[in-house]
């Protein structure tokens, strides 16, 4: 166990809270209810200015009154009276706290101080808090719960940790008519103290919870949040809905708990390098999360179809095919065993149809029995098990044909005894989810709820929820995460760094650069700098025609669009009209005559690119995707936070939008991908053994033959 | 009104049912009681062998013994006793009917027969009908309802019609729980007779449907779909989910109905241009289609969030960015109108939060009255409206200090009027979406629903039905259809394809098909066909170095591939060169040597396709996209049925993927759209001007400057 203290705030055996009182209408007093109805066996004091008892327990008029020191102390008032008696709780030598209070960073200049002090009082007393601004927690192991909401019921193996207090609070009818439970959940406010990462890294480690969803809008420790997620997810799945992307949704992201939002292309890297499945909607946050928690690991992306009706069972098929899974037709032996089961010319070779046929044993047991031990699949979708719930729809017409019998009657005559359909899944060791229309009045809704088969009302999200479990199936699959093989810094790269600074320059001449990069193995197009047309000349032949002519400086960044580039050059005529021309050219700007880079023509159509990124809030990134003049046009890169070893730069590279310009296709050669892998891993640990470098700007990265070559090169150094 | 058969068809006055019993658990039963049960004000006969009475209503052993002629017979009896029942109805001069049977088309060979024989015999009697193998129809004007379950409560302004029954008859409680209303539903199985166009068009006439939801397995008569979509989508919208575009979903799909599923790109296109909002779910197809039915038109797509909460605003928020509408940060003005009326450090500058304040009428309606009458926005997502169910969910916490009080005189005393509320859309002619966590157990949101505002289970659903008016919008706003400039056939174009047949071609070469595109005005690349060196010496002199030389013969389709196209040819020992190459690489295949083609060498990095394909199910159809070698590794081509005017290419050519391609970047100007969408229209009259043409692919189309010429064009013929 690498982490302990968030597991004490989230077992304590004794609790105070500040804020509640006997009005069932202040927020205070309905967290305080939550402790003491939802099965928290451990002692609970409330601090109270002026009451006696609250909610019929002793009320103190300060935390220095208490017979005893609780493990945690909890906080609604408002937050101009908050210090003073967080502070009383820090000098009685309590160690948690859950901060409710709103006010603070969120909101405004007054705020941030406010939230500076509390930190710091917090931290002279040893403090470790949640929130501020946040909705509390919940342990179903202890029975805790300090939201505002009653959360009863079995607990489930989910966690959910979010920076939105919504979904721990005002979703708990919404998961109960879903039948989806959790086991553990924190609100996480403003994060002055406890963070999303320190979260993650309990429950991680949790034993009873089995996959974790989170809520995020800002990751402030992206490090710290790549290597804990990194060592959970080859064991435990993790889905992410990231809000924050948009410019408005950054708004209210900022407002709503201080946080700055980032962008959407860096977090979407940063969830793939981690292993983390990312969701777009809540709906997806939970019902993936749950499917994820409760059914046994899927071991390949083969899925059978049971269905009593065509259309649901093709939108599943479309879903799943779309989601990169298959739905294989089964072998002739297989139908053979299904066809007898099922209506003389329903359709058996996968989806299975039973058509309207209403034989619910056969369609929720025997066939799914059937198909799972075929070998031929590796999960179930099911659409269509259904018997109270149609029966109660369809009572108000059948009623007159029953004389005497009660909807109610009816309906308890149709109850089964479904634990051999339940328990499906588990039987077979294979996952399964189920398609409704029927909610919880159905009972096979119901029991597989309540079994932990997770069930949907729509036939594409049972379809999304198997496609999340193949997407978990491929993480746990990925290499396992290695460093990037250990590199040490070269003379060259030291000298050029050494002497750019000397003269104070902002970033390295193109020559200079692939230097630099050269002296690390990265591929680079062989080239001359020269300083006269006599040295042009001779630099061409030996290079040998055709030849690119261009301008050198550091101080010239765009060359190309200032026409100081010269392509395919093929003879000595031509090299001395461009390097005239280049002089000319620069001659007009103002500027001295400058060096003259003269290199081989890279030939190959496959225009990549390859850089490193600064952001103030992820650092470095490693950037790969379509270059050359078509890189903002198809605008194809996909990121990686810095370093990134061969095997990360792999996949990487692999998830590009259009991941066939690496394959071999019109004659050329699938791309090296080796050799792109090394030549990414490479420029990815660039800015660790050189910190000067803050960005790196290989464009266009040329396939030639099937080897790229940087045969331009950009090097801004850092402030 | 140009369709009557099938209104005539959805308003019977009087029906008679051959299947139904008095046994309950029979099918037959189960239509026949909602046709009784749910309001059908007409007569209703029942034909059985042996009862006397059926459901209280006297039964016929034969349609010969009914005392008058049904306007409309229904069948529920096995597949091999209809005939002679249904030419029965035929003979006494019954002129609709409804087909419930199955095995049919979709049951293999035997059933093939008797759906001919059935139809058939229908022609002979001059009766229209729906299915075979459907579910019935639902017109709730004269409260019809021929389907499986009840369906009652008020009717709703939505039309479905539907490729599978479950649509129509399993989702009855699922909607009625989300408060979505039909109006009318057509499931239409097998499509014999009357197929999804007749009733599509039924639909677009009927002035109490206001929005239709189309669940599509397959369109037979593509052409027709587009003729009467295309006048319907200007003034009422049509959603459709589209399922079979994967191998299994087709699969699925044709043991379904019998309907052979088809390419997806294709419909994608043909909805496009129908002006059809495609959804991929059925919850959207519901949801969405819900919307547009009870909305009030938008007008931009600025949208106002109003929330109670930051996860769910910032969701909305990323969800609307996303999916093409703004979220305006609001005026200074419209601010300070707000800011009183919330916390004193709530967000008011769009997202409005309340954070969780409660006080719902400012919520639901002081802040959408200011907002919607600010001229800022023109639509309103709302989250958080909620009362009695929030109050259900915490009353076992809050019961203890409301002593007596039960649960059900809490939520009582919560009731309010919420009538301002329920009306703000309509009041202010602007349209809003609601999210809720909370159900119909909560008072604003069974009211929202049961006063046409539509209320989605997550926030992410509530903006995509928003962006889904916006979409809806712009189909509006688009120019009127106007079918293509008139274009007569060229004596050049006819000349080629003559004698091309006479010779028995299957293709034309090049040159020729150049020639013929040039005749219509298509830029094509200026180019002369030589057959000896000392013409093709000749040929690019007078064109100018550089030039391109290919081999020119209808019998060699992929010239570059082998090794028979030289580009970029500077000077006259190159051509000699190129020109002797070609002619021994042809006579080492053993061919005759080739006529040569001598071209410009077209300047331009940007390389287009543009092209007719055909395909069985949809005829020729217009292809436009990335072109050159990145054809297939970039996969982004766009499609339409022909022909296409110059405004609807337009509008083809700038839903690609990556449209900014056609944009100025990197020095290049904007692509002329004016030549593009002549090009294009032009090239989608061929196949009806010149039958006999099957395929034309021009790619690459190079933008030379500003301007796309066709460096290369192949024509097939067809047979």
């Amino acid at each position: 166990m690498t982490q302990s203290f968030f597991r004490e705030l989230m077992n304590p055996r004794s609790i105070a809270i500040v804020g509640a009182s006997n009005n069932p209408s202040k927020m205070g007093t309905m967290h305080a209810l939550s402790i003491l109805k939802d099965g928290f066996a451990g002692k609970f004091f409330a601090i109270h200015p002026t009451e006696s008892k609250v909610l019929g327990h002793p009320a103190y008029k300060s935390p220095l009154d208490l017979p005893e020191t609780p493990d945690l102390a909890m906080f609604v008032l408002p937050s101009k009276h908050l210090l003073p008696v967080f502070e009383a709780f820090g000098q009685i030598g309590t160690r948690y706290a859950i901060v409710i209070t709103a006010g603070f960073k969120e909101a405004g200049a007054d705020g941030v101080r406010l939230e500076e002090q509390l930190k710091e009082t917090a931290k002279r007393y040893g403090i470790r808090f949640v929130g501020p601004n946040c909705m509390g927690i919940v342990n179903r192991d202890i029975g805790l719960n300090t939201s505002v909401s009653p959360i009863t019921g079995r607990p489930g193996p989910l966690g959910l940790i979010s920076q939105s207090g919504t979904y721990v609070a005002q979703t708990v009818d919404y998961l109960q008519k879903r039948g989806i439970r959790l086991g553990k959940a924190v609100s996480l406010g403003n994060e002055a103290d406890i963070n999303i990462v320190d979260v993650l890294e309990y429950m991680g480690e949790d034993p009873g919870t089995t996959a974790i969803s989170m809520y995020i809008e800002s990751i402030r420790d992206v490090g710290r949040f790549l290597e804990v997620a990194r060592k959970i997810t080859p064991h435990k799945p993790i889905v992410v809905q990231y809000i924050g992307g948009s410019e408005a949704g950054g708004r209210a992201g900022l407002s709503h708990t201080g946080a700055m939002a980032g962008k959407d292309y860096l977090y979407d890297g940063l969830f793939r390098q981690a292993g983390v499945i990312r969701v777009f909607s809540v709906e997806g946050l939970y019902g993936q999360g749950w499917a994820l928690a409760t059914q046994p690991r899927i071991q390949g992306n083969r899925i059978a179809i049971i269905t009593n009706s065509g259309g649901p069972g093709s939108a599943i098929a479309d879903t799943l095919d779309a989601l990169g899974c298959t739905v294989p037709a089964f072998s002739e032996e297989l139908q053979a065993k299904i066809k007898p089961l099922i209506p003389p010319h329903a359709p058996c070779g996968n989806p299975v149809d039973m058509t309207f046929a209403l034989d619910m044993k056969i369609m929720t047991e025997t066939i799914p029995d059937l198909v799972m031990n075929s070998g031929e699949v590796d999960g179930v979708v099911m659409h269509g098990a259904m018997s109270t719930g149609f029966m109660s729809a369809v009572y108000s017409h059948l009623s007159d044909l029953m004389p005497g019998v009660t909807c109610e009657e009816m309906l308890k005559g149709m109850i089964r005894d479904v634990t051999g359909s339940v328990q499906i899944p588990f039987k077979n060791n294979m996952p399964m989810t189920v398609s409704a229309f029927f909610d919880r009045c159905d009972q096979y809704t119901a029991e597989y709820e309540d079994n932990n088969v997770p069930v949907f009302d729509s036939p594409e999200k049972a379809a999304r929820a198997m496609a999340a479990m193949v997407a978990y199936q491929r993480i746990q699959n990925r290499a396992a995460y290695e460093l990037p093989a250990d590199l040490q810094s070269t003379e060259t790269a030291c000298r050029i760094l050494k002497e750019a600074k000397k003269r104070g320059q902002k970033a390295l001449d193109e020559f200079s650069a692939k230097q630099l990069l050269g002296s690390y193995g990265i591929p680079v197009s062989r080239e001359r700098l020269v300083h006269s047309p006599a040295e042009a000349l001779d630099a061409a032949v030996a290079i040998g025609f055709p030849v690119v002519v261009k301008a050198c400086d550091p101080e010239i960044l765009h060359k190309t669009e200032q026409g100081l580039v010269y392509l395919n050059i093929r003879n000595s005529d031509e090299v001395l009209g461009a390097y005239d021309a280049i002089q000319q050219s620069v001659q007009r700007q103002g500027r001295q005559p400058v060096a003259v880079l003269i290199g081989e023509m890279t030939a190959g159509t496959r225009e990549f690119l390859a850089g490193i990124t600064w952001d103030d809030q992820f650092g470095h990134c490693l950037a790969f995707g379509v270059g050359g003049i078509f890189t903002e046009a198809i605008n194809d890169i996909r990121y990686r936070v810095v370093p990134v070893s061969e095997s990360e730069a792999g996949a990487m590279v692999r998830e590009i939008k259009h991941p066939k310009l690496l394959s071999a296709f019109r004659g050329m050669p699938e791309v090296n991908m080796g050799s792109l892998s090394k030549i990414l891993s490479t420029l990815s640990l660039m800015p660790l053994l050189h910190p000067e470098i803050r960005e790196i700007d290989m464009n266009p990265l040329i396939v030639s033959g099937a080897e790229p070559v940087a045969v331009d090169a950009l090097i801004v150094i850092g402030t």
